[in-house]
């Protein structure tokens, strides 16, 4: 099995008591049984094989650089929202592969800035839970009109007036998606995007909210990316 | 524009504060513009006019069937889970057009109980502030074991031990996706899934909670949808 170890490195390693417990309760594993450690925050990963338990330790490998990472660059840039979205935003972003988020505060951004070591915090832990080796880089808070910058391959700004997601993205591989916040975009940030090569893109027939508008691009994206990569 | 009128009838008809806000404030409608009212709970809709502000009246029209409900049917199996959890799925599944949530108990389910009329009520607020013209049914909540007799057309377990979605789906119409509990599915109930005629199906390359698997299987199943449909 495999599970995370903040710090992990070669040699003798105590496993943090919450991973101890499913490794040697919920898994039942036993000396002898092969254990793979993965850091996220360092995109570390490494063999290993349990040597005790009460506490549990594990003699681990060299690391080496971890090969559970997104296939292809994804981009998210999203608006800062109101309460613990963001947080989910984040998270769910982590999930689906994103590969830099950038913050970004709108016109209609009611919350203006964001406590970003938090954000670090709950996407470092999102890795961990999800099995993913690495972390997205998380970029921000910044104007709106600095993130633009960032778009990369097929650039998408979610809106209910787009087209649907299949006719934006067509199998592209590098993606950014914009996602607005809570009040939506303004007419002069529509614009703004178009100007920087952005195209109006949606998921669905009804409006989203901010909070799920990411995960359901993220889903349309890997649908249509391994529809034409396999 | 249009917005949501609990009861809608013809005739004249006060409309809620926050909705005479909404037209009369954020938009600035005056007596003589159009407004269409839309009541997702009987799923009408209707043409009418403003006749007076302080407070907002409009005069409707016959109401008639709306025409803003999704395009094909997609089933939502939902296991129970812990806190706010099924809420939020229930909300985002009205958003992506889902047009019957199942609830129902698995093996790993902690949350066994749910209040429906409570679910009844997230859903239509749902519709309302996303301008669908209908509601999803509610089923349960049930046994998993009743749950897989409501799987129709494409039938997808969501597991992270299941194919891309792309091949999945494959452009189906009618779709069920069953999303698991925050433990995961048990052996028993992928076998009891499978012989029920469902496919395990996966979004992205990470382990998705059980609360952003709907979000983005939804997403993954309009992009493909659209990209057969158009």
């Amino acid at each position: 099995m495999r599970v995370p170890v903040p710090g992990l490195r070669e040699g003798e390693v105590t496993l943090p008591p919450d991973t101890d417990r499913y490794v040697t309760r919920v898994h039942r594993c036993d000396v002898g049984d092969a254990i793979a450690g993965f850091d996220p925050e360092t995109g570390l990963e490494a063999d290993g094989e349990l040597i005790a338990t009460r506490p549990a330790r594990v003699r681990f490998e060299t690391p080496r650089a971890t090969s559970r990472r997104p296939a292809v660059a994804t981009t998210l840039i999203q608006c800062m929202a109101k309460g613990n979205k963001v947080d989910a935003v984040v998270r769910d972003a982590t999930e689906l592969g994103v590969t830099k988020i950038v913050l970004a505060v709108a016109a209609r951004s009611v919350k203006r800035g964001g406590d970003v070591e938090r954000y670090r915090r709950v996407v470092l832990e999102a890795a961990r839970q999800c099995g993913r080796g690495d972390v997205p880089e998380l970029v921000g808070v910044v104007e709106l009109a600095e993130a633009w910058r960032h778009g990369e391959g097929r650039c998408v700004m979610l809106d209910g007036s787009g087209l649907a997601m299949a006719g934006v993205l067509d199998g592209a591989g590098v993606v950014t998606f914009a996602v607005g916040p809570e009040g939506g975009w303004s007419d002069e940030e529509r614009a703004a995007a178009l100007e920087a090569g952005f195209t109006l893109g949606r998921v669905g027939a009804f409006t989203m909210r901010t909070e799920t508008a990411a995960a359901a691009a993220l889903g349309a994206r890997w649908a249509l990316y391994s529809a034409v990569e396999g």
